[in-house]
């Protein structure tokens, strides 16, 4: 086990208040914000290998960011893409194929938004989506996913983990068997990068997603989209930095990464999560995914304890748990757990309503945990809910 | 005049070199980093209103920005997008609005990359494309562009300064004239936001792009895409953020702005942006412009006096000066400026191939100034340029 105490020094508000809402974004340690900082104040100018020193120190950070995030993925990096969060990485892959009117989509209910409307949109152009179910706890059965493909699916989109159960998915599995027939995979990594071992050559997957800022502990505004073959996708932006040979008749597209990110990219920001990437790999992302598992298990089973209160999602999940005070609406839950304790959590329809309709609940609260949360932060909002349990 | 010692100060990797490559990208001040700290040190989290303190933080800080910026730039909130970059704004225009057959474009051969390839990809489905001419200063005549409209021109896009040659376009008077036929105008205002007052209700234009990152001082990775009629355009990408309501069946879209920023933003990134359009305002535009603009026609008319030096542009440049040293490869000259004098100039094409063709060169140097650049600076260029005029 990693020096708690130590790494919370890293993330300077956490002195300030109980954080509990990592599923929605982490912090970003102070060595990430720094390399930021160095950045804007020692060498900060637009790409361009061939410009001046700047510009060369400039490329070569960049470019450095995407190896060690590639390396960590266990994935090529001219397959890897930045862009802005994880849903402009599945937006890129549904707009970026080429579809025929009755091809088909398989995703699951247990989706965020970003990997469900980007599929159902299709259907505009008469592809054909079928959206798999999952049991109460928010668990797809891969055989599930079996059945539903067919003859003219192309495409199985599925996260990794869910964001409003905490639930995991088989994903090499579930790569295999569309891989039976002939059929890509998309996996939406958003709770997974980070909080556990993600090696994508191991899991086989076409395309892999993770936004820079949630267990990557990246700032907001980037993201990484892997491909495993670039040449099956067309870029959807196209502008500077895509092309090496343009007249105003025509114009030839760079090969990738370059080709899928049109002009001048958030440069501080994908030095930043390089650095916040360094950072997880020295912590250790088994030991992570260790502590966060145990301060999720120990904190669902100690709420399903309190009279009162209703807790969803699987036994083994992973850092996330959402429940509810019978009676009372999830929103003034949050909204007490702020006022009395300081207490971070989320509310509502975590941009999964399909999840949360599954429950049969007008929405959730949400405790999600990070490497830096503690044994004392879970006691502190056991303590709370336990007396909004005697207000309700 | 602004005190430009003091300015210089909010800069400081201006100690260490001659910075002349603001229009590939503006340094950030201090103030601006700072803010971004702020955020991740006090206040990091993900938006949404009814959430937490730092959630609520977040998003009001985030808010305060987009209202900063529209202000700045004269037009509403509502339809103020936070982009990527400009590239994102003129692709989310290109692939947002709904093209028939035969629908028809124009745009001019000054443009940028990113104002080009957007629209010539549409003639893949039909859509036909007129490039417009320029002088060798790159001016295009407002009069062209009215004779390529047609009964089927839906779009006029636009620079409203070239990156090649500092030229400023009449692009009231354009969109006047595109207006009278009901055709809708595009506005680039990359090379223009933040270096000359810009008023977007006062030119009339439809859509009015800008990165963050140029005259507006912000990070890179951010961008700013102002629509004057949201409902005529749709979002490119969908998910998390841009929806209120969502079964596995329907999606119904969230009003502007929120529908066009599908996912986290680039939340550091655009309060950085705030502050540093603050950081502008303060200054003054007016200020800016005429500092830039005389140190600029300055440049050009030292440089056009060496012996061997070829200037390109008109007269009434903004701040982009493009020449060249007869027999020497542009790159060359460039090196040898970094080199020698740490002045760090671009060398290339400028993603503007069609422009620097015009010329007929393989290339040009451009310098390019913004408001923290002084006489002194200006000074060491043309001492270097005349010494590699004695190589060459």
């Amino acid at each position: 086990m990693y020096d708690i105490l130590s790494v919370r020094k890293d993330f300077p508000v956490l002195e300030e208040v109980i954080y509990l809402d990592s599923g929605a974004t982490t912090q970003t340690p102070v060595q990430a914000v720094n390399s930021m900082n160095d950045y804007f104040f020692k060498y900060a100018a637009n790409h361009g290998r061939g410009a001046h020193r700047l510009a060369r120190q400039t490329t070569d950070h960049y470019e450095d960011a995407r190896d060690t995030v590639a390396e960590f993925l266990n994935t090529g990096s001219d397959g890897t893409v930045f862009t802005k969060n994880a849903t402009e990485g599945i937006n890129m892959v549904s707009l970026g194929l080429k579809w025929e009117t009755g091809d088909h989509v398989v995703t699951t209910v247990v989706e965020h938004h970003s990997n469900l409307l980007p599929w159902m949109r299709l259907r505009e152009q008469g592809v054909e989506v079928t959206v798999v179910g999952s049991d109460r706890e928010g668990r797809v059965d891969p055989k599930d996913i079996d059945e539903a493909i067919t003859d003219r699916t192309r495409l199985v989109s599925v996260n990794h983990v869910s964001n409003v159960f905490g639930s995991v998915r088989d994903v090499k599995k579930i790569t295999q068997i569309a891989h039976r027939s002939d059929v890509l995979t998309l996996v939406d990594g958003s709770q997974s990068a980070g909080h556990m071992p993600v090696d994508i050559k191991d899991i086989g997957c076409d395309f892999f997603i993770t936004p820079g800022h949630k267990g990557l502990l990246g700032p907001q505004g980037t993201g990484v989209l892997c491909i495993k073959d670039p040449d099956i996708l067309e870029p959807v932006y196209v502008g500077g930095g895509t092309v090496h040979a343009v007249t105003t008749e025509s114009y030839e597209l760079e090969p990738s990464p370059s080709k899928f990110e049109a002009g001048t990219p958030n440069i501080p920001g994908v030095i930043g999560l390089g650095r916040a990437v360094e950072y997880v790999k020295d912590i250790g992302v088994e030991a992570i995914e260790k502590h966060e598992k145990e301060l999720a298990q120990d904190t669902a089973t100690r709420l399903a304890e309190i009279e009162g209160v209703e807790v969803y999602g699987p036994k083994d999940r992973t850092g996330v748990v959402p429940f509810n005070v019978q009676g009372m609406n999830p929103h003034d839950v949050a909204m007490i757990l702020d006022e009395t304790r300081n207490i971070c959590v989320r509310s509502g329809y975590h941009c999964a309503m399909p999840s949360v309709d599954l429950i049969g609940v007008e929405g959730t609260v949400r405790a999600s945990f990070a490497l830096y949360n503690t044994k004392e932060e879970v006691d502190s909002l056991i303590k709370g809910v336990e007396q909004i349990t005697m207000l309700a």
